[in-house]
Parts: C-alpha cells; sequence; structure tokens
C-alpha cells in the first residue's frame, strides 16, 4: 500500500487562515467523525437501546478498538485494550508490574516524563504504603542507572517537552537483564512513530488517543500488557468489566483472562465512536511513512529555522532518529512569541519556563503548511512583532 | 415550575413500535443529544482547536456538570466533579474513606449491593494489604449491623435488582454515631430520585449518568464529597488533573483543593457534551415531580400485574417510599418470558436467576405507555406466548 497524504488531508476540515501544529497535544477532528457520531446516536443508540450491547457489540468495542491500536504499536493481538484515561491506565500498569514482583525496590524514571506519571507513581507507593523508592534522574543517564535495584522502568519514549526519543529496545533489554519491568508510555508516539513494542520485548505500555490518534479531547486511553505477563497480571481496580463473567452478577470478583481483565467500567461508546472515526485514516496510510513522512517535515523545519533564526535554540535532538514528531525550541520569551504565532494563524503551544512547540502530524500537515508557517515565524521574528504587551498576559494552556 | 412530561417526551425519539421499560439500564438519547455534539465537532472541536480548553471551557466541564448534578441529588455546590468511571469513582471514594481512619476495621455492605462495588472493596482490602473486612449482609440487616466495627458503610441506595430502597438518613445517622463514613452509591436514583445527600449528611456518594440521567453508553461517572471531607481526602490516583496546578508541571504532586482533587485525567469532552444535552431537560422539570410521577406509573403497574397476572410474583416493595423507580418480579421461566416481551416491543431486562425488571423514567414513559405495556404482557401470559424454545436461547444483557 501506497501511502496517500494528499488523501488523508482531505479527510480533516482546519479553518483555512490557520496551520495546526498542535496536534501533538490535541489532533483535530476529521470530517467523518460528526457524521459517525451521528448515525451511532440516531441508528443505532436511538434504535437499538439496551439490546445494542450484544447485537451492536459495543461490549467488544475495547478489545476491538484495542486490536487496531496494535497494528500502529507493533504489539500482539489480544494484548491492548481501550477505555479510561492515561493517568488510570499508568496506575494499573505501575500495580500490576509491582505485583509481579520484580527483586529491585526502585521505580526508575527519568525528568522527561510526563509529570502524570511521577504523580501516579508517587501516589502508588504512598497509598499502598510500599517500600519503593520512585527515583528520578535525568533522560541521558537513565541507560547507565538500570541496576539490580531497579524493579520497574516507567518512562515516556518521546519527551513531551524536548521530543528525546529513547531507545526501547536497548533501555528494555537492559532492564531485563537487571530483573526489571518496563512501562512505557506511548503518549507522543502512537500514531506518528513506528513503535514495535513485540519487538522491543516491552512489558506495559500505556497511551492516549487524542494526539496522533485524533480521537477527540480527553478520548479514551489504552493499555498494553505482554502476552506472557497476562495470566499473572492483576488489574489494580476491580470493577465488574475486568470480572471473568460480569453478567452473572456474583458477589466474588473472578479476574477475567487476557488483556479483557484490564477493563474496569461500563466502556465509553460515544467516546469511542469518534476513535473507530479517526482509525479508520489508518487503513489507507501505513504508519512507517507517516513516520518518514515526520522526518521530512521536521528536518525541514529545522534547517530552515537554524538559517533564518538562529535566536531559536533547538532543545530537541538533531539526529532524526533520537526524536519524535514534535520539535521543541528555547527563547527567553517564548510565551509572547508562541501568542504572537497564534495570533498570526500558526497554532503551537508554549511550555514552561521558555519552551515553543511544533507538532507535524503528516496526516493534515503537509510542506506546503510548514512553509507558510516558517514565513510567518520569520516575519515574526524578524519583526519583533511578539514583543508587544497582549502577548504577555499568560494562562494556562494543555 | 410546573413540570411538563408531554414536553420531556418530546425531546426523545423513542421508536413508535416499541415501550421503553429500560430507561433504568440505559436511557434513550435526547433529539438534542445529536445535534450538541454535532455542533460541538464542527464549531468548536474544529475550530478552536487547542484553545478549545481555555476559550471554550472544556477544563471546567468535570466541575460544571458536577454542580448541575448536584441539584439533582441534594448535594452542595461544589461537591460533584464528573468524569471516570462508577467503578473508579468507588474506588476514589472507598479508598478516601478509609484514609479518612475511621476506628473500625469492616466494611459493610449488603447481598443488594451491586457487584461492582464489592469487587472494588475486594481489590482495594487485597491491594492495600488492609487488615480490612468485607461484611455482606443481608439488606434488612443493614441497620442492625452497623456497630463501632464498621469503618465504612458502602451501599447502594436502590437495589438494581429489586429495587428495594434504603433509608438514607437513616442508615447515615447511625453509621455517625458508630464512627462510622458513609459510601452511597446512587447508580438506580439519580434523575428520578429525589435524593437528598446534605440533608442526610451523607460523607461520599457515587454514581453513573447512563441510566436517568440519559447521557449515553458509558458515559462518564461522578464523586460526590462532603464539603467537610473535602480538606482531609485523599484521591487514591493521582493524575495530573487532580493537581492543584496541572499546566505547571512541577514534577512532585499536590493536590489541588477541594472538590477538583478528584479528578485524575484529561476529562471525556465529546461524552460530557452528551451529558450536557441530555442534562438540559432537567432545566424544565423537577426532580420531585419525577418522583412523584415515578410512583404513580410504579403503583399502576404493581396494581394491574396483581389483578391480571398473579403469577407473576413482585419482588420490590410494595410501599413506593421503599423503592425506586423499577419493579422486579420473579417468574420461573423469566428470561423466556423477557425475550418474548422485547420481541413484542416491550423492552425490560432480565436479572439472574429469574427476575425480570421493568424501568419507568418519567420523562419519556406516560400511562398510556404503561398501558399499553400492560396489555401485551397479559397476553403474552395468557396464551403462554412466551413458552417457545425461540426464547430460551440465553446471551448477556447489561
Amino acid at each position: 500500500m501506497k501511502s496517500n497524504f494528499s488523501a488523508t488531508k482531505s479527510l480533516f476540515d482546519i479553518p483555512k487562515d490557520i496551520i495546526y501544529l498542535d496536534g501533538n497535544s490535541l489532533g483535530p477532528p476529521t470530517t467523518i467523525t460528526s457524521k459517525k457520531i451521528n448515525t451511532f446516536i440516531n441508528e443505532k443508540w436511538a434504535k437499538l437501546l439496551i439490546k445494542g450491547w450484544n447485537s451492536d457489540k459495543w461490549i467488544d468495542k475495547p478489545k476491538n478498538i484495542g486490536n487496531r491500536i496494535a497494528t500502529l504499536i507493533g504489539a500482539e493481538n489480544d494484548s491492548v485494550i481501550v477505555g479510561d484515561t492515561l493517568s488510570i491506565r499508568t496506575y494499573q500498569a505501575l500495580h500490576a508490574a509491582i505485583k509481579l514482583k520484580p527483586k529491585g525496590k526502585v521505580i526508575l524514571s527519568d525528568s522527561g516524563n510526563f509529570p502524570s506519571d511521577l504523580y501516579i507513581a508517587q501516589g502508588l507507593i504512598e497509598s499502598l504504603n510500599l517500600s519503593y523508592e520512585l527515583r528520578i534522574v535525568e533522560p541521558h543517564e537513565v541507560f547507565d542507572c538500570i541496576t539490580e535495584e531497579v524493579a520497574v522502568l516507567l518512562l515516556t519514549e518521546v519527551d513531551y517537552r524536548s521530543s528525546r526519543k529513547h531507545n526501547m529496545l536497548q533501555l528494555t533489554t537492559k532492564a531485563h537483564t537487571m530483573g526489571a519491568i518496563t512501562i512505557w508510555d506511548l503518549a507522543h508516539s502512537t500514531g506518528v512513530l513506528s513503535v514495535k513494542l513485540q519487538e522491543a520485548n516491552a512489558d506495559f505500555a500505556v497511551g492516549c488517543t487524542y494526539k496522533y490518534l485524533n480521537g477527540g479531547p480527553g478520548s479514551p486511553a489504552f493499555i498494553y500488557v505482554a502476552p506472557k505477563h497476562q495470566a499473572k497480571s492483576e488489574n489494580a481496580i476491580k470493577g465488574w468489566l475486568g470480572h471473568a463473567s460480569p453478567f452473572n452478577f456474583t458477589k466474588q470478583f473472578q479476574p477475567s483472562s487476557g488483556i479483557d481483565k484490564m477493563q474496569i467500567g461500563t466502556p465509553p461508546i460515544i467516546a469511542s465512536t469518534a476513535l473507530e472515526a479517526s482509525l479508520d485514516i489508518f487503513d489507507i496510510v501505513d504508519i512507517k511513512d507517516i513516520g518518514i513522512e515526520t522526518i521530512k517535515l521536521t528536518e525541514f523545519f529545522i534547517d530552515q529555522t537554524h538559517k533564518h533564526c538562529p535566536e531559536l535554540k533547538l532543545i530537541s535532538p538533531t539526529c532524526s532518529q533520537k526524536r519524535g514528531a514534535h520539535l521543541a525550541f528555547a527563547f527567553t520569551d517564548g510565551y509572547a512569541l508562541m501568542q504572537c504565532l497564534i495570533e498570526h494563524g500558526v497554532i503551537g503551544d508554549f511550555r514552561m519556563p521558555n519552551l515553543i512547540r511544533f507538532g507535524f502530524n503528516p496526516l493534515f500537515i503537509d510542506q506546503n503548511d510548514v512553509s507558510k508557517a516558517l514565513e510567518i515565524l520569520f516575519d515574526i521574528m524578524q519583526n519583533k512583532k511578539w514583543d508587544k504587551p497582549e502577548f504577555k498576559v499568560k494562562s494556562y494552556v494543555t
């Protein structure tokens, strides 16, 4: 199959006056998303009502969608389940990893991990009253810090700020030699990089679907449990959908087998329908081609800014194999610059203390968009257009 | 305000050939639900993109919707937050209650509780390695079993099978005299009964929105934390949205204040939009009137079946003050009878081992519907129409 990015681009209805370089934070809707939801509500929910759980197989959506995502992250069939939020999935993965009783007593993570992952680890240690230590090192120190003390290696593959990408195979391999279990957060990888969980022999992975998968704000998350761990993995939150026979309504919890055991409550079907719509696009492109295209776009952006905007300091790795699909630049007045860019139709975002980020999702961003964005950026920089009071009033952004 | 139930009925587009008496399991969509979602996707998400989190206040939806639900359950402003699933909310409530350190060591529940609540309690005791005992008594024994041994009283107000309603005020009062903390699961109460959490001095409550609130299959759940407990309550799952300043991305978790601290991950905005649409209906009716109307409909159904179908044994309380908005009848061939009723357009459901359930949501069910349903039921019973092999093949239903 040859990936046709002009075909995918036509499936997004992004306003003509903007260039959206923030799909790494929130993907845009596809043109079929609202139609699919409409059809679901009016033809399925309204007509089938309660019967839809069986006859339209709503109950199977978490696993069916999980299997579609599995193909994008190099995971085995029936090893991914969809639902809940990334924070909850991380809680489940970490709890399950600890219950597998690795020898060490350290949960190793790095300062580039998304804070929620660190909070979840802190909270779990505290509430389970565990004698574990959460050790946070610098990203470049991770490899050397994987010692026999480590029980769980908890990392986000692509740093949400710098875009630095960890070497999943290398770190997982070393973790295993030290008796540690790995949890990979794929928030900034899924749908844009060729992740290879099975090849890397990864143990657990989690991810969200509202970034490069375009599932919508707060769309359901997912968890991956390697087939070898499924039998012994426990679900921390024993809701009825993780029961072997939830509809028998027995008083005693009996875990389901396989990846199904990681389900918790009633699955979100409207949100799942939106996600199914956006996943349809991946039927006409190859995830490898998306990765290749991303490299072209980011390399072009790096090259041009290096030439024309040396005052923007790239903090993402220059080697394309070592980064994700977004770029981050340090600039003292980064916040004001980003507000000014947004005002001029180039949507990226800002991260404390001084970083501006641009995401490049080839499903809807092409070379032409990038050229236009660069033109606007250069004009703003050359004429210091960002240096106005109105761009300096801060408010939160996600 | 006078509640106008013919106005609310016109806002549901239930197929003409069915009478939907299963709103207690899954509410139907309102006619504005798909329109609201369409508008959200095409006018908000597609146009505002990442900016919508601030400019369209998506980030505030969990609390804003929580405040709308608060008015239906007699809760204080800023004491309810929406999101996640009922099982997760129960996990959070139970964890928070235990961390408040009540003196006892027993989690008291009853055999009428929804199994997921019991599973969550079992799982929490196990994974936290707590020296707590989950004690499950019969519903009528609960009052007498609230002793000083009890740490947490974990009950569903309205029994999902029998419809028996606990006396929230009486049980909460006794629990408090014994030093116990109460958690009320309002799954079968919210949106149809006049719940009075504040008046009952309840401590925690949880509920779902896909039954009488018609939010859609798997729509977001909610948690209530009494204002007096908010400062000391801990969130078991410390995701970034429960942080005091999530967008500062600090490495150390610092809980938010008030009910916000019970948030976990990124809120589900499409699902929340569906819920907002269905909540709009409660702006034109009074929850008290819904309760009164429910009693009329259930009393009529009981009276008629008693006269014409004595072989159906009502297992719901005959006193309308002591039950919820659905009725359950025992019948040896209940499964086949319900399949036959469904085949004839009367949608109720079946619960093991031999119960058939009918739900009466006055927002879309009126006296005329009930009369028609009874007519069909009587015909089926008198002519033993259910006694056919095709009605006896079982499959799961929610």
